[in-house]
């Protein structure tokens, strides 16, 4: 299932993307509530997808967990100019972006004055379904609602002076979730990559992810609890680089779709 | 004045202390709902403040940004053990906490198992009242509502392990807030000190802090934009310290109050 949070006619509503009913493209069937929390109720109402204006799927209302260098290639990449240690972390090294840095698909990134180096960093990103803590491995995909596009932006240049990557990564506008959240992909082998202005610059596999998906939220969950709503980042290929005012950026995931959003 | 966040009989309110109409002790006076968006109107209900169980008087429904190395006397006894400069940042260093961190007066501070070194580092914080993006020092103070005590509370080894500061410092129960908002404290050269079982461990004063209140406010709305119940830690002075099962641990903040909680 396809789960959307769109705008039309200046109002807010989540829905599920359907086949249109002409047999023409797709449609958003539009539901009574947020599905994390109240099911797939429909309103009776739908909409073609180009009608509406898609928004990030989910605000967050604790917490955006990201995961740090997780992608064997963007360890390699990152040797020498983020701190830490070069080798791979063996557990996930987790960090923090606020809520304030989410924004939804075609919402522009803007670059901050204080920062000369704005990167990319396409990933894969869960979102928590359940309220979960200390959950096993075994158990912890039950505790997930779905999965979607996500974009770490990154202020490598700040990251770098400030040592904690916090404020490098918690800018306003550097967190670009979407366009959807899919409850039920194949993810064991998924194509993740991000594009500049149509060109590929990241191209990795889920199946290159060196703590798996069910790792990354028993050991979230280990640390925080984790609340219906919260989004974990699951890190990023090697590939990342410069974003320049007028760029398009776009993060596809297989079976996903392409979260696109320009830049200023 | 004082705002509290309070349970009696089960139910949830917000309120303020006034002294009691018997004129033997403090009241809380019942609002109408949290003063932060709702203003001062009263239910016309007071209770005697020893019969009710405050609570957080904030919960954070987007960030706790927390400043590292903001005391002189406490960056010297941090050099070498948390990596970075061993210089006082020429900038606030900014890192988060997530909300569920957050517990408050007299609820117990669970040290985690995976770690052998929880300690304190009880810690002015500011609590924001409207919202606030790139605000100059000169106009910070007009978009915080109060302070309150609090007690940054981190897993030191895990903090050293990691690097970044996230997990080590983000763990369930490790924000304490609290008693109450003091809303108009004078915090020119207030006391700071933090007691474990009654001995003093940390004794700083405001006056000492490296960056400013006005300028914390300013920086960080420079990175995030700060929502209303956004609280900031303001960095702790030199002394912090082991905390072992069965410890009391109370943070004192002259003219706000007294943040105990229990250690387990």
């Amino acid at each position: 299932m396809k789960v959307a949070r769109f705008q039309v006619d200046g109002e807010i509503s989540y829905g599920v993307l359907d086949a249109a009913e002409s047999g023409n493209g797709i449609d958003v069937v539009e539901l009574v509530a947020d599905p994390l929390v109240s099911g797939y109720d429909t309103t009776g109402r739908r909409f073609p997808l180009e009608t509406v204006r898609l928004l990030a799927p989910v605000i967050p209302r604790s917490k955006v967990v990201c995961v740090g260098k997780n992608y064997l290639d963007h360890v390699e990449e990152m040797r020498g100019v983020t701190g830490g240690s070069d080798a791979p972390p063996a557990e996930p090294l987790l960090f923090l972006k606020p809520n304030t840095s989410v924004i939804g698909p075609e919402d522009t990134i803007v670059r901050p004055a204080v920062s000369d180096r704005v990167e990319h960093e396409g990933e894969l990103a869960i979102v928590i379904g359940a309220m979960a803590k200390d959950v096993s491995e075994e158990d912890a995909l039950k505790y997930v609602f779905g999965f979607t596009c996500s974009n770490d932006v990154t202020a490598r240049d700040i990251q770098i002076k400030d040592g904690q990557w916090t404020r490098g990564k918690g800018f306003d506008t550097f967190c670009p979730l979407g366009p959807i959240i899919e409850t039920d992909p194949d993810l064991s082998d998924a194509r993740v990559v991000t594009r500049v202005n149509g060109e590929i610059r990241q191209d990795g596999r889920t199946s290159q992810l060196i703590h798996s998906l069910p790792k990354i939220v028993s050991y979230a969950s280990q640390a925080f609890t984790l609340l219906p709503g919260d989004v974990i980042l699951t890190g990023t290929p090697a590939g990342v680089g410069l974003l320049e005012s007028g760029d398009v950026v776009e993060v596809e995931i297989e079976g996903i779709g392409i979260l696109r959003n320009p830049v200023q």
